[in-house]
């Protein structure tokens, strides 16, 4: 149970952010209405609100890498809490930004996962 | 509502860091047989193996600075996830370490909470 919790954490966490430096429009489709983001502090509620953010980003080109990945089971919902950290590089920008990002994920009705909760912070030296 | 959480998750953070830096033994009490911590990468169940974990940390006095605290209601379980970031000072030590934490705290059957998945990490510049 702790390994698959280990391995689908991983797993979601290969995906999102493969997506978030490919083509960031199709996130949208990991969250769902009733999905929070906490982004640098500011909230937004609902797929499209959370979408319109991560579009909005004031840069078109970003690469992230990935130090850690800590997956738990999240009692009594099936779901899964994930915790990242690792580094942001944005095109042209000589120094990548660190940053943690916590998820917490939900089983959906087809047996994938999606976001619930999202919180994004850059960590600041 | 999200008043109410972002309340709730502060209160929560201004506890748990004041017992830790006060008397860490006592942080048992928040957690339960189903708790789990994820501290540097090293997985703990339960809150006999979370305290004694805690306790055997290799310093005795501390202090966290709490720089940011995000809080979300965490869907159908009557949850909360809050996510910290700060500094902690060892006693004697030059420089803080800054470090991120994260906290799915649940609903106790006498309308407090406790912690259900607690993940830790240092932050690495």
């Amino acid at each position: 149970m702790e390994e698959q919790v280990e391995t689908l954490g991983k797993a979601f966490v290969d995906h999102y952010y493969h997506l978030f430096d490919a083509d960031r429009s199709s996130l949208s489709s990991l969250y769902q209405p009733s999905s929070m983001l906490t982004f640098e502090g500011q909230k937004f509620v609902g797929a499209n609100d959370i979408s319109a953010k991560l579009r909005a980003l004031p840069f078109d080109h970003c690469k992230h890498a990935i130090s850690t990945i800590d997956s738990q089971a999240a009692a009594a919902t099936g779901g899964i809490v994930v915790f990242v950290s690792g580094s942001l590089q944005l095109l042209g920008e000589e120094h990548p930004l660190r940053f943690s990002q916590m998820f917490h994920l939900l089983p959906t009705i087809h047996g994938t996962f999606f976001v619930q909760n999202d919180i994004f912070r850059l960590n600041y030296g």
